[in-house]
């Protein structure tokens, strides 16, 4: 390891638990969220809206999925990926910011990039997108993890200057296995065990084994606050910072729980090689395409 | 088929759902439940009454849950079930009211079994008993299914006359996978395909695959009333027919989440031969020990 990292991981052969080395949030950009709600997601790492979009809204949205899960060309493409014991159940389709006209709009939405300029204090560029598909009694949890870890890891994003955006098109409830967060988890890094292998994402996007931090990591984490679940009706919206722990449980409704994601990453945060020894990830999975979002008026 | 089957299933190429063709409660014995809630018992087929166990007897019990996971002899003994994925990872250990004192005094409480004679309106024998460990961030989900499905075919259970009580050691929270039961669904009886290999239980009980409810049937369950998570403190009970449609979501949360069961059955409705066509199951999971239960004073 010549190259200087700020947070390594992967490399030893124990986990740790370092401090995270850069801010939460950044001044210079104004927008929509107040004084009082910047500081409480600097706090907590995250920032839930309920009902952020209306029904019609987000009637359109999943018209745009249901026409997307359809599409024979899209599901037999690299960008549709399937649930880890079922290669027929379409688990997520990524890149949709550049396939799908509703959602490259909806990726320019000033109630989602103009907090994210915000919070960041920058410009940003969409480093991932995608929706996830968690169908009724047959999607699978998502282990407890830190996005930034992988991005870090895997993509070379440098520093801790970007988020997630997940709109919810469904009803999140007891049932249907919600968007779970660890409050405060964002403010410490976890460098996980293991080394990265080759292709890691064809198996880690369908499961992750490569980048799980440890229980007992995980247990020193949540013990400060706990944990919440990020429940409310469709439309809803969380933002939340690329190195909050979050996970969610199985779906075991009948209903499917969709949602649609941005991650926006600062314009000032480009991509680097990976920190691992590796190729980087493909295009529409990271993103090099460094083109800033235009809000929409 | 010569032998008279109202309940029968794993027979056809297709599920079908059947009309219950038992009562859910019985006149006849008088206990602590009040009319209006033993309707709605009727109606609901479920009672969930929080912390009627009190914080001392709590901690008492599982004290004795601990001294029986650490016991080497019984972790290698038939009683003891492994999580499906982890063979070290202990889920269940069944017949604890037979090699624990407290738990065949719990089995006594009237709290539980005086509500039991009842609801079933006959004295009861315990058919099963056992501790179910769902360690933090290790314990796997149960899916939906109905226990009086699998009580019928491989242990011979006549009739719907039978239920299950859940004690919770442990807080059940939005985290650690709570029982979640379809309201209603103890009315109708899911027939569900595929015969039932032999030996099933060695494998059914760390992860069931025969009697495992279609998705159409279990929509068509769910619809009416949704579904409901049982909730609560520690010390919190749930009793529920033997037919009602349960199950659980995975634990994310660092924390075990445990329960004692007992399953009730009406010395009436003691169990025959299978009324699939192979032996029955063994004794710490289907006792043929009919002797009524006596309630401690």
């Amino acid at each position: 390891m010549t190259r200087d990292d700020l947070y390594p991981s992967r490399h030893g052969a124990r986990p740790e638990i370092l401090d995270r080395r850069d801010p939460v949030t950044y001044d210079g950009v104004p927008g929509p969220i107040d004084d009082d709600t910047l500081a409480c997601y600097a706090e907590r790492g995250f920032l839930h809206l309920p009902a952020l979009f209306d029904a019609g809204e987000v009637a359109a949205f999943q018209a745009e999925l249901d026409r997307l899960a359809e599409d024979p060309e899209i599901a037999a493409s690299h960008r549709a990926v399937a649930e880890p014991d079922a290669d027929h159940v379409l688990r997520s389709i990524f890149e949709v910011h550049q396939i799908s006209p509703v959602f490259r709009r909806l990726a320019q939405d000033p109630r989602l990039c103009g907090r994210a300029r915000q919070i960041l204090g920058s410009g940003v560029y969409v480093h991932q997108s995608r929706v996830n598909y968690k169908r009724g009694f047959e999607g699978t949890p998502f282990q407890w993890h830190s996005d930034f870890e992988t991005w870090h890891v895997e993509d070379g994003m440098p520093r801790m200057r970007a988020l997630s955006v997940a709109v919810s098109l469904s009803e999140n409830n007891d049932f249907n296995g919600p968007l779970m967060v660890v409050p405060g988890s964002h403010l410490r890094f976890v460098a996980c065990v293991g080394e990265t292998p080759p292709e890691n994402h064809k198996r880690s996007l369908r499961e992750q084994v490569y980048g799980v931090p440890d229980h007992d990591s995980l247990r020193r984490l949540i013990e400060p606050h706990g944990l919440v679940a990020c429940k409310g009706p469709p439309g809803s919206v969380t933002f939340f910072d690329c190195n909050l722990m979050h996970g969610s449980t199985a779906n075991l409704s009948p209903y499917p729980r969709n949602n649609v994601f941005f991650v926006y990453n600062s314009i000032d945060n480009r991509l680097e090689a990976p920190f691992a020894d590796l190729p980087p990830r493909p295009e529409h999975i990271a993103s090099r395409c460094f083109v800033e979002v235009e809000p929409a008026s």
